[in-house]
């Protein structure tokens, strides 16, 4: 189990909306690492452990990232977010700027610690997970192919987070590509830009707003 | 060429003191992506462009950390830092606790964006990349077995930090493995506990000094 501070899964999917999905491309040649990091599920529909995602490809990290101008209510403990995607997946994305079926991402919760050994400033991640979610791209098993999973801690079963959750509509309406937020992924969004996969209502949105 | 901000070598030093370097391990299998991940030199010394860095593994990131009470000068502006390492070097420190020759580990800097899409709070990664340095474990070519190199550009020749830079001397006095900062990589720092390859003097700064 995670520690006191454990996050709902709504507010996972609200703190970044940063989702997963595992693959097995029909593009690329599958290789023992690709079938390891596929989804695989429980006879009740829990997604099993992905056991390895740490050693797959990083996509990005934030800190204490909010949709909302009020900040989520962390008892004042800053976190970071760290995101994965299984390989197959990611090597897909690269080449046509979009996900394929089975594409699996993690989003990793850490505390945020300050002081420690000899930093001084700012903030490094801690040892223990504060929270997990998947967000994975399944077409058979999902009416609208993608699902989110909630994992209370990375060696337990996920739990499908229900479809009428906010994460869902969030992500539907602000995503850059096909639901996931690829305008948070530094090295994804000039690939999607480049391939003309960035959904029309994420381009809409952004000629509205300004970034800084 | 990276954009004004343009950070120095020593000051990336000082700012994380995460360190790199690339593996052919004796102890694993050599596979194509482990000689990919390998360093190479020019004439001159340089070390040639490290192109699949951002597919090797991820270590950990942090924002704005600093080794001194007085936070950096970044003019105001937030940064990440993001750090991988080789694959074979990963699974060599898994098995042992430690870090085998020709290990590589990269220091990659990202601005950090606070507003931009509907993120209104905290902040996330900007596409450019603000630095890249590399600290790499190479026993026949060093004296000291490690050296740090810096990068103009991900695509760009990286130059050779002198023995006598900062880096060198807080890597040695104040590094939890080997002189890299183990005790900042969330996943390796247990391992490092397990597998009792601490430094000694690591042990002893830690017993003094509390951490938040």
């Amino acid at each position: 189990m995670f520690p006191k501070a454990r996050i709902t899964a709504a507010a996972l999917c609200l703190l970044t909306g940063l989702c997963v999905a595992l693959l097995v491309s029909t593009h690329a040649p599958a290789t023992l690492a690709d079938k390891i990091s596929s989804p695989t599920y429980n006879d009740k529909g829990d997604m099993l452990p992905l056991k390895d995602y740490r050693e797959w490809i990083y996509l990005t990290s934030g800190i204490d990232m909010s949709y909302s101008p009020k900040a989520m209510d962390m008892q004042g403990q800053s976190v970071f977010d760290n995101v994965f995607v299984n390989p197959a997946a990611y090597r897909s994305f690269v080449a046509t700027g979009t996900w394929p079926d089975k594409t699996v991402m993690v989003l990793e919760v850490r505390r945020a610690k300050s002081k420690g050994s000899i930093n001084q400033q700012g903030h490094f991640q801690d040892t223990a997970i504060m929270g997990l979610e998947v967000h994975v791209k399944d077409e058979a098993r999902f009416p609208n192919k993608w699902a989110f999973f909630d994992f209370d801690a990375p060696d337990k079963n996920g739990t499908l987070i229900p479809e009428k959750a906010p994460c869902y509509t969030c992500h539907a309406a602000h995503a850059a590509v096909d639901t996931t937020f690829v305008q948070f992924y530094p090295t994804l969004l000039p690939i999607a830009k480049a391939k003309g996969t960035l959904a029309a209502e994420f381009i809409k949105e952004e000629s509205s707003t300004g970034s800084k």
